[in-house]
């Protein structure tokens, strides 16, 4: 059995718009929360004025959230440790905190992406830094575009963790009226659903930008999620964990939205802007731009074909234009649909 | 191997906006087309106009393709018979067009419902009124709005026939620099993905007219094509074909789409409106508003969940207001997702 008390403080790094957004949820399932963000000026704004005016602005936040920019202070009694960084700057960071988290808290990852140079996933990278075992580490994915939660508009989500009665606490812990979790403990499944519905996203946008319709995107997600659950078979994951909530899900949710970063880069992407001139237009990341050549070197380890995640990495490096892409992507030979 | 000739006459009943659609399809691809219109003004107006003024204004019609309302006319010499009617109407139709049918004619069914009272799909009716084999009755399904292939916008399909040789041929038939068939002798498969999506698409433009946002049609996109996959696999689809175009594919371009008359009835369900009212307000038919409860039925006498058939079919029967379904969906049990 676990550990893990039914309520307590949670700690939750940082305060981007889904770090923010889940912070409500927690709030409102009955945790305190301490919301750490790296800039003072943040966590006093949030103090001061109740909202978060960089990511989530006009959204106000319970009682219960406060916001420090004090590791110490927001890992201290916390025994659930939420992280929700840019992936490429999880390892990173982590080394930091590394030594102040409480000794059996549990290890959260919102986080959708791969790091690159290693392929690992964010789950992996947590267990390296902290020496944290499967069953203090745990993942929460699905159909969840951050200000839709804010606004406490329902929503499903899972909750994976190698330890089925870890995956059970966190599910109380995070369950309101609005947000549903289920349990699952098909970890790597919901890592890879969720790093790879970005790069499809990035994909998505880039047939937006060039005009195509809703036949076109519905054929790029159809097989892009394909692409994805022949990827994470392959390493092990359970393919109904990619046709559930945290596959399909969280794909169909983020190529639908005009909120998604990711299919909005690839939109600008299908409009003919570099990937240099997208970066120096906003400050937000687009993870699928980055996590497109951690996947595709994964595939390629593993020989999995993965003509997307190949032709988004060739536009993202601008060696291919995303016109070239989707004509790629339409001219291929016809035959049998399951080969 | 077929005798299906690789060229030559397709008859297409009837002249709707999806049958006029597909003849551009057909046209491009080589054969020479008769479109069949009930209404003889129907087809003097395409023969004088090239353009069919109901239902599908603006798209020119190419050449090869003549209409008529002369059911003898229109099949004589045609080896592909191409039936686009609404589902329900299927059975009489064709008992009346059977006797014109050519000896070896290939029927191609483009229609996405259930036979209310028998649960036939609509390949089952073919073969019981024409006492055609399986290797002589085809299914074309995929993410294919009819308003984006009659502007050549690119996409993508499958063929499906018992017999591989008959559906590589019509694959060959119906193959153009826009459209691109894949084959799949999955024609249960096919016939369940099309004729559910219309269920779930009611449901998808319920929560839509009732304002939620992305992730919540994402959850009901997810949990529908779930709900699919299980009647189907039970009856003997392959689950690969439910995860391809006939299945996800089309489901996602159905509800993505203002064009989809069953997302659009279903927001009108969702805004208040009754079905009496929506009838009233227009002329075209949301197949899934009839197939919904033939679904129901053969989840029931196959003893499979279905529970979005179920609220789908009591909404449209105003038994239950789409307010109550979205509340009973959002409301269920929290539990592990893959039980």
């Amino acid at each position: 059995m676990s550990t893990l008390p039914t309520g307590g403080k949670v700690a939750v790094f940082s305060a981007g718009s889904w770090g923010t957004a889940f912070s409500v949820v927690l709030a409102d399932a009955g945790n305190d929360v301490t919301l750490w963000a790296r800039r003072p000026e943040v966590a006093e704004a949030i103090a001061e004025r109740r909202e978060n005016p960089d990511y989530l602005p006009g959204v106000e936040l319970p009682p219960s959230v406060t916001a420090t920019a004090d590791v110490e202070e927001a890992l201290r009694g916390a025994d659930v440790v939420v992280l929700a960084t840019p992936s490429q700057s999880l390892r990173e960071n982590l080394t930091a905190w590394a030594p102040h988290i409480e000794r059996d808290a549990v290890l959260v990852s919102l986080m959708k992406g791969v790091e690159l140079g290693t392929q690992d996933r964010m789950s992996e990278v947590i267990g390296q830094v902290t020496g944290a075992g499967p069953e203090r580490i745990a993942v929460i994915s699905g159909p969840n575009l951050a200000k839709e939660i804010a606004r406490r508009e329902p929503a499903a989500s899972v909750v994976a963790c190698a330890d089925e009665d870890v995956a059970q606490v966190l599910q109380q812990r995070c369950h309101t009226a609005a947000f549903r979790p289920y349990t699952s403990t098909d970890v790597l499944g919901c890592e890879l659903g969720g790093a790879y519905k970005n790069v499809v996203a990035l994909s998505v946008g880039m047939a937006v930008g060039l005009g195509f319709g809703d036949n076109t995107t519905a054929s790029v997600i159809t097989r892009g999620l394909a692409e994805t659950a022949r990827l994470a078979m392959k390493l092990g994951a359970n393919p109904l964990t990619l046709m559930g909530l945290a596959g399909l899900g969280d794909l169909v949710a983020t190529c639908s939205s005009p909120l998604s970063r990711n299919r909005t880069f690839g939109e600008k992407l299908g409009q003919g802007m570099s990937t240099e001139e997208i970066y120096a237009s906003t400050k937000q990341v687009a993870e699928g731009a980055k996590s497109c050549s951690s996947l595709l070197a994964l595939a390629e380890r593993t020989g999995v074909d993965a003509p997307i995640a190949q032709h988004v990495d060739a536009v993202v490096a601008g060696r291919m234009t995303a016109k070239q892409m989707m004509e790629a992507f339409i001219a291929r030979d016809t035959k049998s649909e399951i080969y």
